[in-house]
């Protein structure tokens, strides 16, 4: 069996997360019992949630543990199987994590998916055709719930969860305005993702410049906000959102690194009659075929064609993973492996 | 026609409000058109949202206008009818004001309602049985949405709106806790209104012992909130709250005199994939009489007897507003006018 590396988590993060956090370990990869498959890894996914994940704190989903290899989704090929839904050369999205091979209990649900490479690239699995895509799909259906006309925001416009966010909007028939970082993103924001404005945040780095670029962006005000970053951000758009806005509440990136983020004045969701909403979309799985249909369809239309960054080789996983929290990503962040 | 006295807005307050913000003053009541009726009032409704409109701020109502007379809801006894719906002798509840006459155009929808005093008392349609009290429906039934034994807590419990609250949800078979500021209403709220346990917020005055309270008090976490008041005790809830908690914002009294209460940790809205939504009871009439007959059924069975503070005519209402929210009120706030 292969030699497979493998990234840990080693220690947590105090503050910002650096490359210490992160250790490099080669292992022997077990020979396959019944119904296990053994799966090379193609491409691993960085997502912006696994710097949640790497604090010892309550949260959504179960803190990554120390010592484990660092959970994460991954595309692959299966190289051998001994489970008999699955053959040597099926392309599967799974969460192999951050190594290069995994060992996969095939039959436990939703552990392994086979997908259909002729349509949709492989990567786009764990992009607008994965988890961020359906991210994007349940905070716009499920909680935003636009009708047309209706004029949204969404920060980190230009990432997975943004990108597949302004197809899906712009398909009910919404006005999109982004929020992102330098004007290099902000051009492709509209240029190529269709967004009708996008807001540089660099150049509106505190609440009052914030607010008077959503003034101008939204001169409608805002119906609806998908959440990605928090802080300012959501500050600047409670006080632009019209009555009964919805916002989507699904990052909250800007505080994951030391201190709670107020929300500078909460009373604007009672006086603009507003429903926040938090949501995590695995605790949604039902959902998920619906969404990825949709997803798969903009992809096949020419409607979602999402810009990606791709690092080289496992061994450059924690630079763009660091990256991409500092927002240096432009697009969906991947790890090619082979 | 008699002569009425009325209190108008004479001036905005700076910071908290005073009796000087009030005006006295005497006029004649006008003669009756067609389709007018003359209604005496009898009690007048003093309640926290008063105070949010004396601002001159964006807020979810038209703020009360300079120069004109506070408004207010009130129930009364026609005088003098040109309206065929409407006899000399009918028990009406409307926005009469702060005053001790109005001429009602009693056609306009919404304008006036009869009411039957046979088994409720007539205050309690300011109360109980009236916007408070389908306030407390509409966030416990549209928003909080419980099911048997979960948990709830009220802030403001022993108000108009927190005695209602803890009935109709009593009803429903859930837990439910209160927040009152002293002893004496700590204890009324257990052993008259029948909640499972109320808390002190004098003393608990910050964030942790408050937060160390609604552990001791919510043993199995917290699954819905009602909100009266804002500030430490939201921040507090949010520390406890269970995953899909709901929030029903209905008044953020703390942050009603000066700079905006932040939120302190808004990301737990997303780690406890929560839904929060303010709401204002006037947007959802339609609702009403649903509402208002469980809220009547409820008093005619004994369940629902709330206390009612009486201020005695109408020279009073200016310091018994500014009692009421300082929270000197016990019960319902009134001001009897005959």
């Amino acid at each position: 069996m292969p030699l497979n590396h493998q990234f840990l988590l080693d220690n947590r993060p105090e503050g910002a997360a650096t490359a210490d956090n992160f250790r490099l370990v080669a292992v022997d990869t077990p020979a396959l019992q019944d119904g296990q498959v053994l799966v090379r890894h193609h491409y691993l996914s960085l997502d912006p949630y696994m710097r949640g994940r790497m604090n010892d704190a309550k949260s959504y989903a179960a803190c990554q543990p120390l010592g484990e290899v660092m959970q994460g989704g991954t595309v692959g090929e299966v190289m051998e199987s001994r489970h008999p839904g699955y053959a040597a050369g099926d392309k599967v999205v799974g969460m192999g994590g951050w190594q290069e091979w995994s060992v996969v209990d095939a039959g436990v649900p939703g552990s392994l998916r086979k997908v259909d490479t002729s349509v949709v690239p492989l990567s786009y699995y764990l992009g607008a055709v994965g988890m961020p895509g359906v991210t994007a799909w349940y905070g716009l259906t499920q909680i935003i719930d636009p009708k047309p006309g209706q004029t949204l925001v969404v920060s980190a416009a230009t990432g997975a969860v943004g990108s597949a966010f302004v197809a899906l909007a712009k398909a009910r028939g919404c006005r999109v305005v982004g929020i992102a970082g330098g004007p290099e993103k902000c051009a492709y924001a509209t240029d190529e993702l269709g967004f009708d404005a996008c807001i540089d945040h660099r150049q509106n780095g505190d609440l009052k410049s914030m607010a008077q670029a959503l003034k101008a962006a939204c001169p409608d005000g805002i119906d609806g906000h998908f959440e990605n970053v928090g802080g300012y951000i959501l500050d600047a758009v409670l006080l632009r959102a019209n009555a009964f806005a919805r916002v989507a509440l699904c990052g909250m990136i800007a505080g994951y690194d030391g201190q709670p983020l107020p929300l500078a004045n909460p009373a604007l969701m009672l006086i603009n009659r507003m429903r926040v909403e938090g949501f995590i979309v695995s605790e949604h799985m039902q959902l998920w075929p619906q969404a990825l249909a949709e997803l798969s369809q903009l992809v096949a239309a020419g409607k979602l064609r999402p810009r990606e960054s791709v690092a080289q080789g496992l061994a450059a996983a924690p630079e763009a993973f660091l990256g991409m929290l500092k927002g240096r990503n432009f697009g969906k962040q991947l790890v090619k492996l082979i």
